[in-house]
C-alpha cells in the first residue's frame, strides 16, 4: 500500500497526486465496532480555551476568556482544557484568574496542557497551585515526520522523552499534594504513528503513571492531522484499546481535526471503537480545518434519543460568544444550527413538512419529513420560503426588495421575511407586487410607532472603550440614558438595559450604504435578541451610526410587542 | 431499537432527548466495507444546478447557471444534474439552452430530475428534445413518514408508483429514439426506508427497465436527510448490493446531506460498501445542512495519490463562482480550500512545517508535519502567522493596525499581512512596533507609486447594469477607459480589461468607515486575482467608490509589478 513514488522532476504537474501515498491502514480482520451503538454520551472536554484559542490570528482577550468559561460551564462542560500555561504568559493569566478568583465549580475540573519538558511542567504546576483538581495534560510528537525530520531521534529516543516527562510529571505532582491530580497523555500525531508504537509509548508511560481502577489516567488519542477514512481511524482505535496494558485503568479519550472533513464521524466510530472521552470546540473551531464539533456530536446523540449532557437549547448563545471569541462566522449550512437548516425551499418539501406538522401529536416521538428534530427545541422556528417571482429565474421578496431599497438584504433578514410574505401570499393567493413586499417590509422592520426613539446621542472613544450618552423617548418620557462597551453599538446596549432592564444581545448586524456621493444614506438592519425574543429592526439616516441605533431601537419596540 | 418513548405532555421539557428515537440501523454481520479501500475516483454527477440550486433563498440567474455550468465542464464533471424542468420554467429553458446552443461537449451527459407523475414526465421529455444523449432521474418517496404522513399509501400503493413512473419514462423515451437515454431511479429518502423495502421498490422499477451490462441503470441511494451513523449507511449500501436484482447491470449511485455532519464520510464509505457513483456539490451547497461537498471529497483522494479525475488546481475559481451564484461564504476553516487552512499560528507547528519544508525534495513524496498536501498544488502558499504581540493577550499586527486606522482587518488581509509582518520581525528578532506595522501595511497595499492611477470616473446606472466612464494614468499616458457590469466594481474591472488586456478578478473585497459623521472617511480593501496572480490593495478616500476604484488599481499595480 505505501510504495514509493518518485517522479522525475520534468514530469511534474502542478496538481499531481503522484506527489501524494496512500494512508497505510491496519489490517484488522476482527473489528467488533462497526456492530456496535452508541448507548450513551461520552465524558466531553472542551478545548476551545486552549486548541480553539490558539488557531485564531488574534488571541482572545481576557475578557473573551471569561465569556467563554462562563458558556462552557452553562453548557454543562465538567472537564475543560483552559491553555498551554507555561507556553503562554495570557494562559498562565488565565488559570491563575480561575484558581485565585474561585471560578471553578466543585465538578468542574480544568485540564492544561504541556511538552514532555521538565521546565515546561515545572512551570505547568506552579500555573496550577491551589487547584482543588486538576488534569495535567502531556505530550510529545510521535509520527514518522516529527521523529525523523522535526526531532531527528529515533524510536527510543521519543519513548525516551515521553518517559522523562511522564516521570517529572509525577515527580511535580507529589511537591503539591493538596491537589487532586489526573494525568493524561497524547502520544500526538496518533492518527498518522505506527500503531504498534503508539501502544508501546503510552505503555510505557501508563508504566510510570501506574494508574489503578479507582484512580484513571486518560490516554487521548489525536488526529492531530486527519489522514483517513473514519473506519480507519476506529480500526487503529479499536486496535489500541485491545493491545494498550491495563486497559480498565484507563479513560480512553480521542481528539479529532477535520482536515478530510470527517472529524464528527471519526470521533463517532472511535466511541463504538471503545473510547470514553471525546475533545473537541464548540462549531469546531480550531487549528486549520478545525476541531472535532461538539454541537453537531451532541445534536446527534440528542436526535437519537440520546441524553447529550449538554445543553444546547439556547444556540443563539453559543453562536454570539463563540463569533465573538473567534471573529469567524457560523455557516449558515452549519449542522443543526446554522441559520438556514430548517428552511425549506423546495414546493415538495414544504408541502411533506405541513402535512407531517399537522399530523405530528405533542406526546409521541417526533416524525416530520425533512425536519429531523424540532427546530423549537432550539428556539428556532420552521421557515418555508415562498419565491414571490419564481418564474422570473430570478425569485424572491429579497430581490424585489433589492430593486426598490437598492440594498443587498443579508440572508438572515431574508428569512425572518419569509414568513410575513408567505401569509399574505397565501391570503390572495399568487404572486406579490413589489410594492406589497416593501410595504411587508416597512411594516415589520421599519415601524413609525412603537415605545421607544432615538432623539439624540453623543459617543466618546477612549482607547477601545466606548462611552454614549443618548436621549431616548419611552412613550411620554424622555429618558437621558448612559452605557459602556467595545463599541459604539455595545454601549447602547448597555445603556438601554440600565436605563430600562431590557436585556438586548445583537446577533446579526449589518449596515449599507444606499445611495454613493456626498449625500450617501446608509440602512442599518439588526437581529437581536431583547429579553430572549428575537426580532430585528431596520432604519436609514444619513449618519451611519444613527441609522444603527434606531435599527436597534426598532427591534426593541418589535420584541416588547410581541 | 426501535420502541417508542411516550411522554405524558406535562412532563415535556423545551430540549428534552427522549422525543426521539434511535435510528434503526440493520444487523449486518457479514458486512465486509470496513476491509476494503477505495482505489479510483468513482463516477461524479454534480447537482449543483438542480439540488444546489433549489436550496438557494434566490435561485441562480441565467447568467449564473452559464457560469456554474462553464466552471463544471473545466473541472472535468462528465455527468451534470441540470435542473427540474418539469417543474420550473428556468430550469427548462436552461435545458433547452444548453441543447438549442450546443453547449453539451460530446463527452458530458446533462441529467435531470422528475417526479413519478405522468404529466411531468412528458414534459421532461419534450426539455430533453434534442439532446443526443440525457440522464432522465425519475424519484418518488419511499419512507415510512412519507407514505403514512405524507402519501397515505400503502407500501403496494408507492410502489405502483415507481412502477408506473418507470412505465412512462420508457414510453416517452421509445417516442424520441434520436437521443441515446440512460434511467436513474432513487427510492426517495433511501436512508430512511427499511432496506427490505428499497431493495423491493428497485427490484420492480428494475424490472420495468431490464437494463444489460453494457446498457445500464442508476440506481441512486439517497440519505436524503441524514440518520445514522456513516457506518450504519454503509451497511444499508451493502446490503442493497447483495440484494438487489441484475447488480451487474446497475450503477450505484449515493446522494448524501450533511445532516449530522457527515456527508462526506457516509459517502466515502459506501464507496467501500459497492457503490460506483457519487452525487455532490462544489463547496457542499444544497438543502438545510447541504449536499456531499465534491471539493473535499476529491481532494481527499487527491491526498492519498488517487486521481480525482477532477481538477481543482485552481480552487479560487470555484469559490468566486460558488460565491457568486449561492451567495454564501465558504467557510474559512472549509477542508483543503478554506483560507485559514495553511495558515500554522502555534509556534511548535511553525517550527515543525519551517523543518519538513528544508528536508522535502521535489521528487520524493510529500511528507510535512501539519500540511496534509503541499498549498501550492492548489496555487495557495503556507502562511506562518506570528503575534508581534503576543504576551499583550490581543495580539497580532493585526490589532496593532486597528488601532493605528481605525478599522478592523478583514482575516484574509491579516492573512496577505503576516509574511511581510514575519520577515520583518525575524530580521530584527524581536516584537515590532506599531508603527513599523502601519509602514508595512502602507507598503505593501498603499504604495503611492505603481504603474495605474485612478485620475476620474463617471457612473451611469440603467436598472442592474453600471455604465463607467474612468480616466487613468498609465506611467506617462492618460487613458480614457468604458466598461459595463452588474456594479460599478464589475464594470472598471472590465474597463481596465478593455483598455490594457489586463484580466481583474475581485475575489474579496470590503469597505469600511474610518470615521464618523458628515465627513467620513472610507477604506477599501480589495484582494484580486490580476493575470491570474493574487495581489491586494488598499485606499482611503472621502468618496466610497472612489476608494475602492484607488484599492482595485493597487492591487494591480502590485501585481503587474510582480
Amino acid at each position: 500500500m505505501n510504495t514509493q513514488v518518485t517522479l522525475p522532476r520534468q514530469q511534474r504537474k502542478q496538481f499531481d497526486h503522484r506527489r501524494y501515498r496512500r494512508f497505510a491502514a491496519i489490517d484488522k480482520a476482527d473489528r467488533r465496532w462497526p456492530g456496535q451503538h452508541i448507548e450513551a454520551a461520552p465524558q466531553w472536554c472542551s478545548v476551545d480555551l486552549r486548541d480553539g484559542n490558539q488557531a485564531l490570528i488574534e488571541p482572545m482577550t481576557v475578557e473573551q476568556k471569561q465569556h467563554m468559561w462562563q458558556l462552557l460551564l452553562n453548557l454543562g462542560f465538567k472537564q475543560i482544557e483552559v491553555g498551554f500555561p507555561a507556553a503562554s504568559q495570557p494562559d498562565y493569566d488565565f488559570v491563575r484568574w480561575l484558581i485565585e478568583h474561585n471560578q471553578i465549580p466543585d465538578d468542574v475540573t480544568i485540564q492544561v496542557l504541556v511538552q514532555a519538558r521538565d521546565e515546561l511542567i515545572e512551570r505547568t504546576f506552579e500555573a496550577l497551585q491551589g487547584a482543588r483538581k486538576a488534569i495535567v495534560h502531556l505530550y510529545n510528537s510521535t509520527s514518522p515526520v516529527q521523529r525523523e525530520r522535526v526531532f531527528c531521534l529515533d524510536k527510543d529516543g521519543i519513548v525516551d522523552i515521553a518517559r522523562r516527562g511522564a516521570h517529572k510529571v509525577k515527580t511535580e505532582a507529589q511537591r503539591y499534594p493538596a491537589t487532586e491530580w489526573v494525568f493524561q497523555y497524547s502520544p500526538e500525531s496518533f492518527s498518522t504513528t505506527e500503531i504498534d508504537f503508539a501502544v508501546e509509548i503510552c505503555n510505557t508511560v501508563i508504566d510510570v503513571w501506574q494508574p489503578k481502577v479507582d484512580d484513571k489516567v486518560i490516554i487521548n488519542l489525536p488526529a492531530t492531522v486527519e489522514a483517513s477514512l473514519p473506519n480507519a481511524f476506529a480500526d487503529m482505535v479499536e486496535y489500541f484499546c485491545d493491545h494498550v496494558q491495563h486497559r480498565d485503568c484507563l479513560v480512553i479519550s480521542i481528539h479529532t481535526h477535520n482536515d478530510r472533513g470527517c472529524a464528527v464521524a471519526a470521533a463517532e466510530l472511535a466511541l463504538l471503537a471503545g473510547a470514553d472521552r471525546i475533545e473537541g470546540t464548540l462549531l469546531g473551531n480550531g487549528e486549520r480545518t478545525g476541531n472535532m464539533d461538539i454541537v453537531t456530536m451532541a445534536m446527534n446523540l440528542y436526535s437519537q434519543g440520546i441524553d447529550p449532557e449538554l445543553d444546547f437549547s439556547n444556540p443563539d448563545d453559543v453562536i454570539a460568544t463563540v463569533e465573538a471569541c473567534t471573529r469567524i462566522k457560523t455557516h449558515p449550512r452549519h449542522p443543526w444550527v446554522g441559520e438556514l437548516v430548517y428552511t425549506a425551499f423546495s414546493g415538495s418539501h414544504q408541502d411533506a413538512i405541513r402535512k407531517c406538522l399537522t399530523q405530528q401529536d405533542d406526546d409521541e416521538p417526533w416524525d416530520v419529513a425533512y425536519l429531523p428534530i424540532d427546530p423549537q427545541d432550539l428556539g428556532r422556528s420552521y421557515q418555508s420560503v415562498i419565491r414571490v417571482n419564481s418564474q422570473s429565474g430570478k425569485g424572491g421578496a429579497a430581490y424585489l426588495l433589492e430593486q426598490q431599497l437598492g440594498i443587498e438584504l443579508p440572508r438572515w433578514l431574508q428569512v425572518e421575511l419569509a414568513a410575513p410574505v408567505q401569509q399574505l401570499a397565501e391570503r390572495q393567493q399568487g404572486e406579490l407586487e413589489a410594492q406589497q413586499v416593501l410595504k411587508l417590509f416597512r411594516q415589520h422592520f421599519m415601524p413609525r410607532d412603537g415605545r421607544f426613539h432615538l432623539a439624540g446621542y453623543q459617543v466618546d472613544r477612549q482607547g477601545s472603550r466606548h462611552h454614549i450618552q443618548a436621549s431616548i423617548s419611552d412613550e411620554h418620557d424622555m429618558l437621558l440614558i448612559h452605557g459602556h462597551g467595545n463599541g459604539a453599538i455595545s454601549a447602547f446596549a448597555d445603556a438601554m438595559h440600565k436605563a430600562t432592564g431590557i436585556d438586548i444581545q445583537v446577533l446579526q448586524f449589518e449596515e449599507q450604504a444606499t445611495e454613493h456621493g456626498s449625500d450617501a444614506a446608509a440602512m442599518a438592519m439588526v437581529q437581536a435578541s431583547v429579553r430572549g425574543t428575537r426580532a430585528c429592526g431596520v432604519a436609514k439616516d444619513q449618519d451611519t451610526l444613527a441609522a444603527s441605533l434606531q435599527a436597534i431601537l426598532r427591534a426593541v419596540n418589535s420584541a416588547v410587542a410581541q
